[in-house]
C-alpha cells in the first residue's frame, strides 16, 4: 500500500521554488515516480514536471527558471503502468482569468461523473488525472473571481482532496470536508507561509508549524496579508488512519499528533491485547521500529535489532542461483543470527498486505535459528481497498480479505499471529470520537 | 532557418506504430527536439511522446505498447527556449465522441484570436502549441460526427497546416487551402496507406507514392475502404518554396517534383544568370551540393569537393585556445587545401541567413590558399520572416534585410557575391503560375 | 573513517562469478568506488572491473563472460582524488607461469621500499596500488611453483593484507600474521568454498561459516580436494578493533564474534562506566543503534528512536537558502521532536572523527527542544591515523588529537560528553589477551 | 576494414592537453572505441583514458587536471570483442628513470616473441596491447638515458609503429623503418610543436605542416630547443597504400601527398582502364566521392549525387517489418530516384570487403529504377589481411579472396564490375618506385 502523493505550497519567499524543492525532497517517501513545481513571478507561471525523484528532476538552472515569490509542488506515486501520457502535476492551464496551476493529494470519487458532464459540454481531457476536472470546473464556473470559482468547483467534487492552487498573484489551499489527507500550515522564518502534506517538510526548510488546515477550510494567501480562512464545508473529520500506521514519516505531526508517538502507542496496545511469552522483540525495519519499541517497553521483553536493512538495495537484474532462496527480501533485509538463534522472537510489522514478504521474513528468521517466531501486527487485518487516495491492491490480493488469521499464520509460517484490533488502534491514536476513516480495515466507506 | 516539424499517418498495417517510427526517423531532419506517436487498436488510443531524437524516444517495448492497425507520428523542432511544459505532439484528448490525437505541421496565423474566443467560452489551454486550438474546435463543434467537426474546425483556422487526425476507428489527413507545407499519400506494400510530410519516409518503409494530398483536401481512411476525398476548400496553391531551397531531403519528391532536380536546376540557373570565371566550383556541404553540381554542369567549370563535412561533430564544451579561430565552423567543415590553394573558387550555398557562417567559411577558404572566392547563393536574399511554420530569425537578424548585396559581400569577405533572382528561382522549380509562397524573399504574405 | 575494501573468493561452483557478485553486493558498505571480478574457466582468466557500485558495474551479459568454476572479487573505497588511472582490482597479470589475478584488503607498510627495489631491477608500475608489488614479487620469485612464489612474496611484504589469488586451476587465500583485516572461510551449499571479508556475504549466497582464515595462514583450493592449509607465519593476532566499532555489518561475525553483540556490549559497558541521569537514550542512526540498545538495557533508561535516517539521501547540488542551517545533516538525519522535546537525552554514536557532524546533530536536537543532550561514544577518542588499510583523516583533522574531551564537549555543544575507555572496549570484545590493534586510539603501532 | 588508431603529441604549449584533445577529435575517424591523453607538467605525468568518443571522454575539468606544457594522445579502434581489461592508451608506467607514457599506432609482428622473452625474465603483462612490450623493453634496457633506451627498444621490435613517448621533461616521436603508418611534424602558432597521424589535426589547431617524420627517424623534443633528429634505421619506405584508398581524411596530406587528389587520380585512372558507356557517375558516399569526381571528369559522364547519406544514423534496435528489406543500409544510404531512374549508372566505391553492402546498394539502385548498374572500385580486389595495424576480416570473409571478379559481380547483382589494377593504383599515388605496401591486394608481405 502506498500513499499517492505529497503537495506543498510556498507563499512570500523570494526563493519559493527552492523551498518547494526541499519540501518535496522531505516528502519523497509519499511518491517517487514524478515531481513538479510551478512558480509565479506575479506576471506569469512557470512549470517544470518530469518523471523521476525530486533530486533528479530539478537542478540549480531549472530552479532559477522557476522564479518568483510563490510556488507549489507535487511528488507522485505511479498508479498506472501506462506511461504514455505524462500524468504529472502541477496541472497548468491558461483560462479566461489568466493562468493557474494545481496540485492535488487524494482521489475524487465522482471524477468520472464530473468528467462526463464536462465532456458533454465540450471540454477536452488531455491526461488521465482526475485533477484535470478541477481546472475545467474553475474555468467554466460562472463566478467572476477565482475565489468564487474555487468554491464553486470544490462543491461539485467528492472524495479526498488536499489541494493547493497557484494564480499569478495568489495561492489557495483547501482540504475536503473529511480531511482525509493531511495538510498543515506553517510560517517561514522570513514571514512567508508554507502548506505541506507533512510537517517534516517544515523542519527541513526551517518553518514553524502553525496549525493544520481544517477539514473543509479554504485558505487564501495574498501579498502582505495574513492568510484568510473560509470554512467552505462543515468539517466532519475522517482522517486516514493509515497515515499513522504506515505512510507518514515518524518525525511528522499529522492530524495534530506525533506519528512516532502514535506508532509507539500501537505497539504498547498490541503488547496489552496480544501478549505472548518471548525472549526478544524485533521490528521489521523500518516500518515496525516505533511499534516494536512500544511493544518492548510495555511488555518488558528486550527490544533488539534482529533484522538489518541494507542501504545499498537498488534493483538487480541478475538471476539468483538455484540455491539462493528469497533473494529479493534478503538483499534488503538480513537477519541477525546472534540476536535470533535459539530465541523465541516476537517480530513486529505495521501491516500485512499480500503476505508474501512476511512469509519470506519468517522463513529467514527460522533459518537464522529462531526457536519460535510470533508475528504481531500493529494494525487490524487489511481487508478492503481505499478509494481516497491510497494505492491498494485489489481485494483478491489482500490476504486478510481471503483468509482467516489462522490461515494467514499458517501461510506465513509463524508460530502465532495476532493483529491490533480496531478499538485498540483508535485508542492508540487518542480518537475520542469517530474522526478517522478505517475503511481499509472495516469496509465502512464514507459515502 | 528550420522546418518546424514532420507528420506521418499509417492506416491499415498491423505494425502501424513501427512504420510510423521508421517514417519519423527518415524525416528526423525536420525536427530534432521531440518525437511522439499515437496508435489506435480500435478500442483506445495509446500515446508516447518525449524530448529527444526518434531513436532515443522509442524502443521495442514502447512500440509494443503502441499497438493497433493505425498510428500517427510527429517530430518537432524546438521553437521556444522554454522547456517547462512538454509541448510535444501528438496532442491527445478525450472528448464527447471518444478519443482523438492530432499531429500538425505548420503554423496557425489566427491562433491567438481563436484561443481567446475558446477561453472566453470556458476552455482551458494546457500547452503553448497552437494545435491545441484544433481539439477544442472539434470538441465544441455542434456537428455530431467527427468528420463534420473536423471540417468545422479547419474552417475556423487560418494559416499553414498539414494535419493528421486519429480516432479509434478512422484516420484523417488534411492540408490547408494553399498547401503551404507538403503532405503526400502512399500505399503500403500490404495494402494499407501512409501519409507523410516527405516521400523519403515512403522509401524507407517500402511504400509506393500515389499522389500529394491536395491543398484544401481532406482524406478519410476507414477500414477496408479506399481513402475518401473531400475538397473542403478551393485549392489556391502557395507551396513553400524554401522546401526546395533547403528543408526537404534531396531524395524526396515534394509538390510533385524531385527536390534534388530542382536544386540542380537552381544551380544551372545560377550559372546562367550569375556567371563568373573560376577554376573550381565547390559546395558548402551538404546543402549546396546539388546546386553546385548543377552550376558546374552548366558552366563547364569542374566540380570539386573543396570543403569536407566532419561526421563526428557533436557539441564540445571545451573552450578553444587563443590561436584557434572559427573553431565551431572548423569542427564541422574543413577546407581541402589541394583543391583550393591558388585557385579561383566559386562556392555555392543554398542561402545566407545571418551571414556569420558564410563569413567564417570564406575566411577558412582564403586561409587555405584560395586566390579568389566567389560566393553564389541558389536562392534570393532572405529578407523576411515566415509565419507559415518555419523557424526564422527576426528581421533585424536577417542580414539581407539590413544590407545591400555589396555590403554583405564585404562583410563575408568574398571577392564577389551573387544570388539567384526570384524569377530564376521560379523557373528552376518549373512554376508556370503563381503557385509558390516566396514571402521570405519578397515580404509578400498571403493574407 | 572508512574501510578500504572487501574481497571475496569462490571456488568450485559453476556460477562462481555470480556468487562473487552477490557477495560483493553484501559487502558494498566496505567500498563504493569501484568493483571488479576475475574468473577462471580452467584455461584462461576473465576480468571486468570498473568505477561504480557492484550493481552498476555488472549485468547478466557481463557475468556470463566471467565464466568458469572459480572467481575472485573486490570492492574499493576511493582513497585518492585522482581518477586518472583506473586503480581498481582484481589486479591481473600474465607472467611466466601463466595468468593470475589478485584482490587485496589492507595496506602494505613497506610498499614504497619494495617498489623501489623492483623498479631498480627493471619492473614497471602501471597503477598506484601497492597490490601491484605482489604480482611483481610473484613473477620474479625464483621458486618454480606458484605456491612457493606466493610464500616468497608474502615474506617480503609487511603490513595488513587479506589476499585472494586466482590462477587458471587454483585459488589461494592468505592473511597477514596479525590478521589485521578479517577473512572467513565458508562452504557453499553444493560443496564448493567461499572466502570473504565478512560473513554477511555467506548469508546472502547461502554458504555456511566454517572458520576464520588464521593470521599467517595460507589456504590452497584445488579441484576436488579439501582446502589445504599452510601456516606461513607464526600468528600474532592484532585484529582491527574498529571493525567492531564501526566498519563491519552488524549481522556479520568477524574475528569469531557477532558484531552486533560486541556493539551492544560496548553500549552496556558505556552505561556502566559513563552513567548519567536522563529520560531517553537515542542512537545516531545507523552506527549507534546497537550500542544505544545496549546502553538502554544496562541503564534502564528507555531506548527511543530520536533521530530518523532519511532513505532518499542522494546528493543535491542545490544551495540552501540563508535560513536553512545544517542542511547537509538534516537531509540525512532528522530529529523526532515528540521524543526529544523537554527531555534529557543521551545520544549514542560509535565514534567522533572530526566533530562537525556531532556538532550539527546536537544543535539539531537542541533546536528540537531537548532540555539536555549528553553525548556518549562507544569507543575511545580517535587520536591517531591508521596504516593498516583504513582511510583516516590526518592527525590535525582528528578532533581528539587536538582537543581535550571537555574542549570537544564545548565545541559540539553537548551538556556532557564521555567516551568508552580502552579497557572497557577490550572487555566488550572479550579480549582476554592482547589480540587487537587499537592504534587509532593509542598510537601504539605494531612495527 | 578499419584503421586501428591515431596518435598525437604536443610539445611546448601551455594548453598542451587541450590541443591534444582537439587533434584527437579531428582524427576521430581513425578509432572510436577509446580515447586517452597523458600530459606532463615537468614534475609528474597525468593520464586519463576511457571508453568512448573523444568528446565524451574529456570535459573542461578533466582537461584541467591534464596540466603542463606537453601531452600525448590516442584514439583506439576496438579490435577485440573482449572489454574485460581496459586496453586503452596512453600506456603509463613508473620505472627506474621516473615516469613515461606511450601512444602507438601500428602493430608489432614479433610481439609474442618479445613478450615471451620478457616474461621469462620476470616481467608481468597487465593488458593485451602489444604496446606494453615497449615500456618493458625501455625499463629493462641497460642504457642509462631514456633516449638510448628508446633506441634499444625499437631495435628489438618489428612491424608497424608510429610512436610518441612522453617523459617528465621530453617528448619523442618515432616511425618504423618502413613508415607503414603516417606521422607528420608541425609547428604550433606559438612556436611549440605537434606530431600527429594526420595533418587534418594541424588544420584544426592552427598548426603549420613542416614535414613527415621520416621512416626510421626518431625526433627528440626538449624545452627551448628545435627538435633533434636521429635516423635510427635506414629508411625503406613501405607506406600503407590503404591510407590513400580509404582511411585518411580527404583533407589530410599523408606520405607527402593530398589524400583527396590521390583519390581523384584513382577515379581518373579507373575511367581510363575500366571505361563503360553510361548516363551518370555516382559515388557511394562518403568514401567514393573523390574518385567518382575523378571518374566523371576523365570520362565526361556527368557526376551526380545518386545516393544520399543520412546524418541521423545511430543504431536502432527495432526489428524491421517483413516488407522492409535492406533496412540497415537504407537507414544510412538512400537512392535518389530522379537521378537514377531509367539511367545507366556507374557507381564508384573505394573497396569491396565482404560484398554484402555492395549487394544491398545495387539492389537499392535497381529498385530505384536504374536500367544498368556498373560498379567500379577505385582499388584492386582486397584479398589478404593486414598485419601492420589495420583491422581486416579473416581471409575467408574477404570476398575477393574467394571469388573471381565475375562471381563477385553476379553476387552483388551488378551489370558489370571492375577494379583498379595495382599498376594504375600505384600510378595514381605517383609511386615512382616500390615505396608502398600493397600486401592487402597482393599478399606480398614485407618480412
Amino acid at each position: 500500500m502506498n500513499e499517492k502523493c505529497a503537495v506543498v505550497g510556498i507563499f512570500g519567499h523570494e526563493e519559493a521554488s527552492k523551498l518547494a524543492y526541499f519540501s518535496l525532497h522531505a516528502m519523497q517517501h509519499r511518491g517517487q515516480e514524478a515531481a513538479g513545481i510551478s512558480s509565479s513571478d506575479g506576471k506569469e507561471l512557470h512549470t517544470i514536471k518530469k518523471r523521476g525523484l525530486v533530486m533528479r528532476v530539478f537542478d540549480e538552472a531549472k530552479l532559477k527558471t522557476l522564479s518568483g515569490g510563490s510556488a507549489i509542488g507535487h511528488t507522485r506515486y505511479s498508479t498506472a503502468g501506462d506511461d504514455s501520457i505524462l500524468d504529472a502535476q502541477p496541472v497548468f492551464a491558461r483560462y479566461d482569468l489568466g493562468e493557474m496551476a494545481i496540485v492535488h493529494n487524494g482521489n475524487l470519487t465522482n471524477a468520472e461523473e464530473v468528467r462526463n458532464k464536462l465532456i458533454e459540454k465540450g471540454a477536452i481531457f488531455q491526461t488521465f488525472m482526475d485533477t484535470e476536472n478541477l481546472i475545467h470546473l474553475i474555468a467554466t464556473s460562472e463566478k467572476d473571481k477565482l475565489l468564487g470559482r474555487i468554491v464553486d468547483a470544490v462543491e461539485r467534487i467528492e472524495g479526498a482532496f488536499s489541494l493547493v492552487f497557484l494564480s499569478r498573484k495568489k495561492m489557495f489551499a483547501m482540504r475536503d470536508r473529511h480531511g482525509f489527507r493531511p495538510l498543515s500550515l506553517g510560517r517561514l522564518p522570513n514571514g512567508g507561509y508554507i502548506v505541506a502534506s507533512e510537517t517534516c517538510a517544515f523542519d527541513l526548510v526551517g518553518a514553524e508549524f502553525i496549525r493544520d488546515v481544517q477539514p473543509g477550510e479554504l485558505l487564501i494567501f495574498e501579498k502582505d496579508k495574513k492568510p484568510k480562512s473560509i470554512q467552505v464545508f462543515e468539517p466532519t473529520p475522517k482522517h486516514c488512519i493509515f497515515e499513522y500506521v504506515y505512510f507518514a514519516r515518524p518525525d511528522s505531526n499529522v492530524f495534530g499528533q506525533s506519528v512516532y508517538q502514535t506508532r509507539k502507542n500501537m505497539g504498547k496496545e498490541l503488547a496489552k491485547v496480544q501478549p505472548i511469552e518471548a525472549d526478544v522483540v524485533i521490528p521489521v525495519p523500518d516500518g515496525g521500529v516505533p511499534s516494536a519499541i512500544g511493544y518492548a517497553q510495555e511488555s518488558g521483553i528486550p527490544y533488539e535489532m534482529g533484522i538489518m536493512r541494507n542501504h545499498y538495495i537498488g534493483r538487480t537484474f541478475i538471476e539468483p542461483t538455484q540455491e539462493m532462496r528469497d533473494l529479493k527480501v534478503k538483499m534488503k533485509l538480513s537477519p541477525m543470527p546472534g540476536v535470533i538463534a535459539g530465541k523465541r522472537v516476537i517480530v513486529i510489522d505495521d501491516s500485512i498486505v499480500r503476505g508474501t514478504t512476511s512469509r519470506r521474513i519468517i522463513r529467514m528468521l527460522k533459518e537464522a535459528g529462531a526457536s519460535e517466531v510470533h508475528m504481531r501486527v500493529s494494525s487490524p487485518p487489511t481487508t478492503d481497498p481505499c478509494f481516497y487516495g491510497v494505492d491498494t491492491p485489489d481485494k483478491e490480493n489482500l490476504i486478510a480479505a481471503n483468509m482467516t488469521t489462522q490461515e494467514i499464520c499458517d501461510y506465513i509460517g509463524a508460530d502465532s499471529l495476532a493483529y491490533l484490533c480496531e478499538e485498540s488502534l483508535l485508542k492508540s491514536v487518542n480518537s475520542t470520537q469517530d474522526q478517522y476513516c478505517t475503511a481499509c480495515f472495516t469496509g465502512k466507506y464514507i459515502v
